[in-house]
Order: structure tokens, then C-alpha cells, then sequence
């Protein structure tokens, strides 16, 4: 990557995560090990309630909270578990005795949502599109929404199927969202929603840390008596327990490289510019063939097809010998798939297009 | 710390946890970033489902049942949330409707184990030491135990209170321990016990990765119909979801550095000279007051009074000031408390005892 003076070390990853990471957060990083500052230790041989922590805590939810242009009504926390551990005990907290969920099923990460809701109460499945193999986003003028649902809960992106809501739906009722793929990527309407939740391996950071943004008023509306991990109530306003403090410094970086790279409409344009790329190369040909339908295209997982399954592995193993990383397709559905989130650059995408258009020729 | 060449950076560092990590670890962690070896980007930003993480994640597993002596019966698992998160964990696998867990009080973690427990069935404490504020282990010739009970928790060491137990308990029913504290400080009868719980932040790792070790024998008589994620059937056998890469990948550097350092009898060793040096400086002089009774002293958290708190306030900041860190006892119990977790070396603990002398020569 030519950002960095790493850029003969460091290879284009198009890895869907644990994804890539800018490079300059992955150069602090290194200088601020084995020590510190002047802290005397590095940052994960300290007490998560030392002043140092503590800092690095507020920095990140209060950067977070600024990006989202999130008021003060909203609590940030950064859980573990990751978004599977979400899918139960978003239910578990909401999802009351005697009423019931929305869910759209876009997908695998739905279809999990989905299954561990239906432990904790009635679910009312208003869209899927399974009926295509999930490679479209269901029109929201079909739903058949409750309204007196507890909540809607969607997936804003789908890693495996390459498929991404092109805008926040509306709906009479708190929208609760997966955005592990694509959080960060762009601005959210955050006034419809009453908790948003990302495992931070896409776009803000390392694997192992899991950020939950709640509204006041929604978590206002959760169940008694949970087990006391399971509770959002134990989480807000205070560290109940240790936190994966090396995972939440490093995201505190990426949120300091988001910010100096145009905050979230710096990542449109970056993010658009990538996509429109390697979207326009796919389409510029009969050799490659999108999955995901035009109006549900994904800007962070681009999923494509070649003529053949042999290929296609042809494709994936010319690329890493080029140092193209991680192309291949989710196992379920083969395929290719370059995974664009924010820290990967344009760089990285152009030379994935020269290798594309040189392997057609040579193969086509 | 003078067993490398960054003495001068490193200081004396006494946290609780998150606590000291070995020095040349974390100077391992500098060097494989932002680029572990050939792979073309860090090991943050690699699938957990590749060929690099998974050795990682087998080596990390392997070394750590060779260490303990286990068979092949044995899982090893990395998950999150802490020990808190496996105070509830275990009693939602394996209290059984109508049946009841024996539980043995020793402080603040046992007393949270114990109430997690509670939601999920019957309990019954057969053993307490809060009538001497947690400050002694009770004998287990007076535990009132159930014949009947599913398994027998308790907690290994008691980072609060400075006490630990001398040696693993026996009882009729599996064992289940919090052995966060002391994890890998020494050898552990695994025979006897059913599954053992760590969260890594004190002996073997970053904050942010759960160790769980659990015999199959036990594992088969868990309820069924769990929550996905909570039910560790889940996690044996395979990586469910994304595990916290980075931790255990820094765990497994741990690993290492134990093994070379003489495996779990090294450990012993090295920490049983740390204990001798700092528990013989205190009962050297009436200035400084052992908390824990005699036979309960822990290795891991060594906690005393000075003749005042004034006293006290002063020795840790005057500790700090010579590059002593984190010695200020736990906010519910005050006084001191060095943290003599495996990483922390006896010079630490010698320039500790140097001291303590001296500030007694100038308070006493």
C-alpha cells in the first residue's frame, strides 16, 4: 500500500474479516510497544480503571458518538462476544413476554438473529429474500411490518451474499441493526434507531471487541431481572468488568484515522470511489458476473463469478502469487470475493483491476 | 525489568490485571507488526479461518493441555467475556432443573459466581470465609457438601483479599474453578476436575480472551437447548464465530515463554521466590501488616497495611515516583496489594523489598 513507507511489507488484503487495518494505527501501534508512553508497561499490562485506560475509554466512545452524530442520549459500550453474541441478547433484553420482533432475513447473519430471537419470544419474519439466495435486499414497500413490534431488526450488510442496504429503512418502531460489515462506512440515520451493534473486525479494528450504541429511552424498555453480563443496564455509564482494552486502543486509533480522513463522508467518497472501481470492471465484461442484484450492491463485500469454478481457484491463487489477498468466496457460496472496507485503499483495488483485465486476457 | 534491553523503559509494574506480560512477548508482538512474517499484513487483519491463525489457535491449544498434564479428553476453548460472562455460563450448562451446585465463598468473585448461579437453580454454599472479611481459605474438612450436587465451584485465588488456596480441594462431584488469578502459576490435579475458567488478563494473556478447559465426560452432562452462544458445545471442536485473535495470539507467545521458562514446576519455582522475598520482608518488621491469614497467603496478590492510610497514600506514590507501579490495594479493601503474577520478575519484587526498607527507615 503507497500510503505508508511499509508499502513493500504490507500486501493488498482484501481479507472479510478480521479485514484490514490502516497501516499508520498498525505503525503506532507497534511504536507504542513494549512501552507506552511514559507509562512504563504497554497499554495491556494495565488496570482497565487506570487513568491511561480510562482516557483511552472516553476518547473512543466520545469519538464514536461524534462521527455518529449521536447526542447524549445515547450510551456507547464496548462489549465481547461479537455480533453473535448480540443476536440473543438483543432479544433477551427487548423482546417481551407476550409480544413480538421484526426481523428482515437478508441473509446468514439474519437467519442466526433470527433463530436466537425465536428462543426469547414470537418473530415475525417481514421480508426475506432467500427465495434468490439472498442477493438482494427486499423493497421495504413489501414488508409486512408490525406495528406493534418491540423493534426491526436488520443487517445492514451481508458479507457472504455481497449485498448492503443502499439506506436506512423507516419504521414505526426502533430499528435495531447489525452493522458489524459496514459500520463506519457511512453516515447512519441514528434518530430511528434504538441500538445499533458491530463486531469491530470489518471496519474499526481487531477481532475481540464488540461496539453496542444505545438510546436511553429504548434501553428504558428492556426486560428485569437478566442475568447480570446479559444486561445492556450493566454495561452503561460504567466498566462492570475488564474490557478487551487492546482491542478498544486500537479502535480508538481508527476512529483518530477516520476523523483526519473526513470523518464518515470522507468514507463515501473513499468507499465509492473503490466501488465504483471494481463494480465498473466487473460490469465492463461477460467474463465476470456480480451476484448481488444493482440496487442492493454492496460497497464493502463485492461478490463476483467467473465461467468456471477451476477458474475461479486459477483467479484466486494468480492473485495471492501477485499479492492480492484473501479473495476468495465465503465457503457457502464460492465465488470471489474482495472485501473493500474503509482501510482498504484504492491502491489496493486498482491493482486488484489491472490483475483482473490482465487474467481475462490471458484466460478469457 | 533487567531481563532484557529495555530496562530502562520497563518499570516494576505490580497491576492486578490487567497485568504484567513478559517482556520479550510483548517485544515478540513489536516485531510482528505491521507485518507478521510473510503474511503481508499484521495477525489482526488475517481470517480466523486461515491457515495462519489456525496453527496459532492449535499450538496455543496444545501447549496449553500439555502444560496441565490433559488428555485427550479435554477441550480447549477461546472465548469472551470474562470470567464474569462464566459465572453465569456454567450453572446455564450444567445446574440441572431440580438439582443444585455446591459453591464455596472466598470473595468478591465467588460472591458474583454465587448469584449468577442462584438464577439458574439451587445453590448451596458450603463453605464461607465472610465472617473474617475473605481474609482466610476455609479448612475443607468443614465443608458441608452435597453427595448429590452437580459439580463443586470455587475460586483458586482471591485477587482482592490475597488469599489462595494451597492446594486443590477434592470432592465426590467434578470440580469447577475461577482459576483466572492463578492460572499456570503451578500445577493443577486436572483428574479432578470437570472444567477450569481463566480469564487471561493476569498469568497468560491480553484482557479479551476467556481460556476454558473442559473435560468431555462433564461437557456431555450439560442441559440442553441452549442459547447458541452460551452453550459450549458451541465451542468445542471449532471456531463457532470470531475468536479474539490477537489475544490468543499473544497468548500463545505466553505459552511459549512459560515451557522455556520450566513449564509449571519453573513457574512454581519462580513465583514461590517472589512470595518468600516479599511475605519475608513484611514479617521481618511490625510496619507492615500481612492482610490474609497464614496458611491462605497467596502467590499471586500479596496485600498488606502500613500503620496508617496516610501512610499508605504516601508508599504508593512515592512507590511510583522510583518506577513501583500499581500498588494501591482494591478500592473495597484499601491498603497494598503487589501483584506477583508469573510474568513479574524477583527483581521487581527485590527492588520492591529494597523499598519497603528504606520507607520504613524514613516513616517507621
Amino acid at each position: 500500500m503507497s500510503e505508508t513507507n511499509v508499502a513493500l511489507e504490507r500486501l493488498h488484503n482484501f481479507s472479510a474479516g478480521p479485514g484490514a487495518l490502516p497501516a499508520e494505527v498498525m505503525e503506532e501501534a507497534r511504536d507504542e510497544l513494549p512501552v507506552y508512553g511514559d507509562l512504563g508497561s504497554s497499554v495491556m499490562e494495565i488496570s482497565h480503571r487506570s487513568p491511561t485506560y480510562t482516557a483511552i475509554n472516553e476518547s473512543a466512545k466520545e469519538r464514536m458518538k461524534a462521527l455518529l452524530g449521536m447526542g447524549d442520549d445515547w450510551h456507547v459500550m464496548f462489549l465481547q462476544g461479537g455480533a453473535s453474541m448480540q443476536f440473543y441478547q438483543v432479544p433477551l433484553n427487548f423482546l417481551h413476554a407476550g409480544g413480538s420482533a421484526d426481523y428482515v432475513n437478508t441473509g446468514s447473519w439474519s437467519t442466526k438473529a433470527i433463530k436466537e430471537a425465536k428462543r426469547c419470544g414470537s418473530v415475525n419474519v417481514v421480508a426475506t429474500s432467500e427465495d434468490a439466495n439472498f442477493n438482494y435486499i427486499p423493497e421495504q414497500s413489501a414488508w409486512r411490518t408490525d406495528p406493534n413490534a418491540a423493534y426491526l431488526h436488520f443487517t445492514s450488510n451481508n458479507t457472504i451474499f455481497g449485498t448492503q442496504f443502499a439506506e436506512d429503512p423507516t419504521a414505526d418502531v426502533p430499528l435495531v441493526c447489525d452493522v458489524s460489515s459496514d459500520f463506519l462506512s457511512r453516515p447512519i440515520s441514528v434518530d430511528r434507531y434504538g441500538l445499533l451493534y458491530a463486531g469491530a473486525q470489518k471496519n474499526i479494528g481487531p477481532a475481540g471487541v464488540t461496539a453496542v450504541m444505545i438510546r436511553e429511552d429504548f434501553l428504558q424498555t428492556r426486560n428485569i431481572d437478566l442475568p447480570t453480563m446479559l444486561d445492556y443496564g450493566t454495561h452503561v455509564n460504567k466498566l462492570f468488568n475488564t474490557p478487551p482494552v487492546f482491542a478498544v486502543y486500537i479502535v480508538e486509533k481508527v476512529l483518530r484515522w477516520i476523523e483526519k480522513n473526513g470523518g464518515l463522508e470522507g468514507m463515501v467518497a473513499r468507499n465509492g470511489e473503490k466501488a465504483a472501481t471494481l463494480y465498473g470492471a466487473i460490469d465492463a465484461t461477460d467474463f465476470y458476473t456480480g451476484t448481488a442484484q444493482g440496487g442492493s450492491r454492496s460497497k464493502m463485500n463485492v461478490t463476483f463469478r467467473l465461467p468456471s469454478e477451476d477458474l475461479e481457484a486459477r483467479f484466486i491463487e494468480k492473485a495471492k502469487g501477485e499479492g492480492l489477498l484473501a479473495l476468495k468466496g465465503h465457503r457457502s457460496t464460492g465465488g470471489i470475493r474482495a472485501s473493500t472496507y474503509n482501510a482498504c485503499t484504492l491502491e489496493s483495488v486498482e491493482a486488484l483491476v489491472d490483475f483482473m483485465r490482465r487474467f481475462e486476457a490471458q484466460n478469457g
